[in-house]
């Protein structure tokens, strides 16, 4: 008990010292919650010391209240050999694998990139998920090769948070019982005592919610308490679990039970020893000697399971990466080739030609196409819609419902919660196993319910495939509440987010053959509700240079319209209309603009040459545009409601009036220098 | 009972007929649920005849499952002059007043715009919180002036949103029991059956969550029943209720309880009568009657109260618009005069001179003193944090916590509930009591959590301000899962929605002052957590105009700088190196483009002479600034996470890099033309 006190005393020390060397940070939960991650990765977590996150049944730990960011770093130092007491001594400095809050793809061990509240919770969730699936897929009699554990660490913050109540409910109703959430109740938040907005009873929502839950009274001190509700949890295999343990934030500070602890460090008395007493140092070597061996027990196994189960074990090992490898295993990647490699992936894609030029069917439909046609060869595609499976066309045929009694199957019904379901998605692609692919569907009005969560992904570079459909004025009489027209630009301002609008059947395939060629990327696609027919020119291949010329055999041209989705055959028509009148237009499409500006500039020009005047067209908010073209057709005001076609109508996006604006523009150039909209400098 | 049914099945064949019309709706819901809406329509709720939403004391009725508008239409057709049956035939046309879901700025009678669902429960959450502080401030003894009811109907998919419990949670704290939810608890989803993803037991959730709950089991048939646990419901004064009303989805259709109904017209064999019986007709006609006579009852001891409480009731008036005069009562705003009215506001608001230069101040600070100018004369201010008050700067002094003991208080603690916090200022603004302004705060890159509401604040014309505090890389250490980047651009593409980021105290107070004189335009504000200078040639007034330019005393100038917020002083030090080199340059404060986009073409040149090179500095991403800009310095990949003033030299938005890049932006020019950003056709 001495020794756990020592142990817990010098987690906390650290904390505090990072915090007070940065002169920035958050000591209160990491002071409160030592005693939970201590118990936590000394008795019940197996990781390997090295390349943590590369062990397939290694236990998760996922801090939801990333501010305790220096209590994660702490316990990484003490269990693994990536995290030295020179990274904990450049907490918050840049170029340091220590920053403010949690970066999966930084920092070895960090299992997802945490900060924003409640995203953890839900991340969570997702792991628990994916690992239920892995289990149901792979594990067999006498091989249990998923058997691990989430452990998720939440503050009244996360609870707070509607983002964790949608998670907690699907938690709930597919009885996740490899899941088991810590809840550090400290009655303080940063404005204060809970007591002034929190006054709910959390233990009996989640008992609501279908979970099992437990109490904790004196986290503090009652390390014995905190590990037999541990135990406890895990008995219970048919239900997620909550355990509240109720602290002191703060505790043994100065400031401890006060909000100010929340953020602000502990100050000068502190004097950043850094320095840790060698018991503790051995104590933990003792603990990573005892995880290495469990996890090379695990890998022996799974030799053991490659002889028995050749199949399914070559089905998951191609389903690994090489970023897997450790010194252990090597998984034979030689032997089951890449899965994603973009060429195999063109092969497996509907291709459209000659015959189906003309022929009208929505994007969304496509989509729909192509992920059954994927899923007959790919082996780790799971996901689903937020209700709207038979809108998106996201339903997985001959795939099943996952749930408690098929765990196997690969569609995920989220429900209406758009939120958690994207949050959920970061989750599973952060189990870094490859092969496994994550995609979340909703209409693209709604993709706003879980932006958080669709930056999250970008940032912690999670392979997601968002499949939003009815995606412009194009999905009619419901209306502006459900039409996008900001949401295209706000995707492309996202950093590391591709964005793909494809126009037709083979920019569709184009599309989902890129997304799932990246190693590390999430990626949007923006569907149509609408018919949109497939048009001469398109290209499977060419959507992976973002933009491209549907008319090349036009070669001398007075204007360029480059345009995207549905307006890709709006701006053929208007090109008709103008080419009775004499003018000459080459029409370009751009699926993926992000795509397309990191092409050579040399490519660039032969898409747009200098001194041709571009007009942008797309049924959307304009202004991020003008990064290529000179004038932009679009819709910057909300829509209306109405059938489809009145609504395009009324917002003059039809051949006609875009054929009198590009006339308008080239009446304007003949008195104006064309200038480059390529330049760089 | 015979009579009641006739009605029922009038209302629901008027929702068949405007369906069938469209070819297009949702019959589901209203079909279910028409026994609700009748009860509650003709015998609880009191709304006037006339302009409905004028009436301050109205009952509400808030629709959060907007797909079952007809629901809404055909009650406001039967309890309102202003819904005609011609109206209704023109259900999801374009120009109509019945739009594919509910649009309050467009409709009288429709208090909240609703359609993503979960929106309007948290909406009426507002509402609710909103009375209970109107009556706290302005009822006294004898004098109930308000006193009404905020019902609200809501399905399975608004209960399954984060949004909705994050809103309960606080309508349970905060002891609403003005707030009555009707829950259309029908077991299915567009997926189908709830018991594919829905299975948690939400009336014990809302237990937790301290709210009253009832059951009615036979919510199809037993009226009754839905009646008397409505007036339960309104006996309970000390907490929300909830009342579960199973019902049958699409009731009496050829379809009923399956998902089919959700979003499917119901057929040919529906003729497109749009005829109801006559003793509907008149049955309604007497309630009309009712409601008028306890709203002209209403105005009466509204006048009693004028003479005895006329300070209260002169502030109360100064709340109103005109807008809501009426028939019956016109309030005196000659006497009381606009409490917005831009110049007043200038009056109250900080000013800063000669002597504040250079003096480093953040925004955040400056906001909060405007908050705290602005309250001590403005009576309606009502609003908070989402748990950052400290950070955000946003706690009115000397006005109290809004609790179930001290209604009459104005800081709302809105705990950490981003999207249910944009939302209830939603349902706040809905009051149409044009003097209670509410506003909210978070940290700007947060706003992303409860973006969908943003967008309906916009679209709903509900003037909301949003305190959006560190607005940059400039928050340091707390690094890029804070750190907006994209937010800047994406608040920009959002149509009618006004973002402002002030460089300094002048501009701040000058934000505030624009922001509160617009009629129903919502802004957001965004601050710097970073100290800046108060700089030489800023302007209170000037921020009207969008754009204007520092340092007018520069008459030749060889190129411009563009800049907002915290990157103007950074302007500055640039335009100052670059004179000592001999180079002169204009630099132009822009803190709110879309104002500038507003101004007339000659004010633009004015800021923008033809033929100078323009330079964009932000830190943020560049996308958006070509509009304006030859060239954009910003930030388009996540920050980092360091001291602020580090951040900044790393992405080279420091004096020196700027300078050094206007150079050659300048050389660039020296080669190629100067072409027009302004350009319009």
């Amino acid at each position: 008990m001495e020794k756990t006190e020592l142990i817990i005393n010098s987690i906390r020390g650290l904390c505090a010292d990072m915090i007070q060397k940065a002169n920035s940070g958050h000591p209160g939960a990491p002071l409160g919650c030592a005693p939970i991650t201590h118990l936590l990765y000394s008795q019940h977590m197996t990781i390997p010391s090295f390349n943590p996150c590369s062990f397939p049944n290694r236990d998760r730990f996922i801090l939801s209240n990333g501010h305790a960011s220096t209590l994660l770093y702490s316990m990484l130092f003490l269990t693994t050999e990536h995290m030295k007491m020179e990274d904990l001594m450049q907490f918050r400095q840049i170029g340091s694998i220590t920053p403010g809050h949690p970066e999966a793809h930084l920092t070895k061990g960090v299992e997802v990139t945490t900060g924003p509240l409640g995203q953890g919770f839900a991340n969570a969730v997702g792991i628990a998920m994916a690992q239920k699936h892995l289990a149901a897929r792979f594990n067999k009699d006498n091989f249990d090769i998923f058997n691990n554990h989430i452990y998720c660490l939440a503050g009244d913050g996360c609870l707070m948070e509607g983002i964790s109540n949608e998670a907690a409910s699907l938690a709930g109703h597919l009885k996740l019982g490899n899941l088991i959430v810590l809840y550090d109740s400290n009655d303080i938040t940063i404005d204060g005592s809970t007591s002034i907005t929190f006054t709910e009873n959390v233990n009996l929502r989640f008992e609501a919610l279908g979970w099992h839950v437990q109490t904790v009274e004196k986290g503090d001190a009652d390390y014995d308490g905190i590990n037999k509700a541990i135990l406890e949890a895990k008995k219970v295999t048919d239900k997620p679990s909550l355990i509240s343990v109720r602290t002191t934030i703060g505790f043994r500070s100065v400031w401890q039970g006060t909000s100010k602890v929340h953020g602000t460090p502990l100050g000068a008395e502190n004097k950043n020893l850094f320095e840790v007493d060698k018991s503790v140092i051995d104590f933990y070597q003792e603990v990573q000697k005892k995880n290495n061996l469990k996890v090379e027990e695990w890998y022996k196994l799974f030799g053991e399971y490659r002889k028995t189960h050749p199949e399914l074990a070559g089905e998951l090992e191609s389903m690994f990466s090489e970023e897997n490898n450790n010194k252990f295993y090597t998984f034979d990647k030689e032997k089951h080739g890449d899965i994603f490699e973009y060429k195999k992936l063109l092969e497996i894609l509907p291709k459209f030609g000659e015959k189906d030029i003309g022929v009208s069917v929505a994007t969304r439909s496509l989509s729909g196409k192509c992920l059954n046609a994927l899923n007959s060869k790919i082996p780790g595609l799971f996901g689903g819609s937020a209700d709207l499976s038979p809108s998106n066309n996201t339903y997985l045929l001959s795939s099943g419902d996952f749930t408690p009694k098929n765990y196997e199957a690969k569609n995920i019904r989220f429900g209406v919660r758009e939120h958690s379901m994207m949050a959920i998605c970061n989750g599973i692609a952060s189990c870094r196993i490859r092969g496994l692919v994550p995609y979340c569907a909703t209409f693209l009005n709604f993709i706003q319910y879980g932006l958080p969560s669709v930056r999250l992904s970008a940032m912690s570079k999670a392979k997601v495939i968002y499949v939003m459909t009815h995606d412009s004025i194009g999905l009619g009489e419901d209306g502006p509440t459900h039409a996008p027209i900001e949401t295209l630009g706000m995707l492309r301002l996202i950093p590391d987010l591709l964005l793909f609008r494809p126009c037709d059947g083979n920019e569709v395939s184009g599309a989902y053959a890129y997304a799932l060629s990246t190693e590390n990327t999430p990626s949007v696609l923006a569907l149509t509700r609408q018919g949109v027919p497939h048009l001469k020119g398109t290209s499977v291949e060419a959507v992976a240079k973002g933009a491209y010329v549907l008319n090349p055999e036009v070669e001398k041209f007075s204007a360029i319209i480059v345009a995207t989705g549905s307006e890709v055959s709006l701006a053929f028509s208007a090109a008709q209309i103008l080419l009775k009148k004499g003018v000459s237009v080459r029409v370009v499409s751009m699926p993926a603009e992000k795509l397309f500006a990191q092409q050579p500039l040399d490519y660039k020009r032969l898409v747009f040459p200098k001194g041709i005047p571009i007009l942008s067209v797309e049924a959307g908010a304009t202004q991020t545009w003008f990064k290529y073209a000179h004038f932009s057709l679009g819709i910057d005001t909300f829509g209306v409601s109405a059938p489809a076609n009145k609504i395009f109508a009324h917002f003059e996006l039809v051949p006609e009036k875009v054929a009198e604006k590009l006339e308008k523009m080239v009446e304007y150039f003949k008195e104006n220098p064309v200038y480059d909209t390529l330049k760089e400098f």
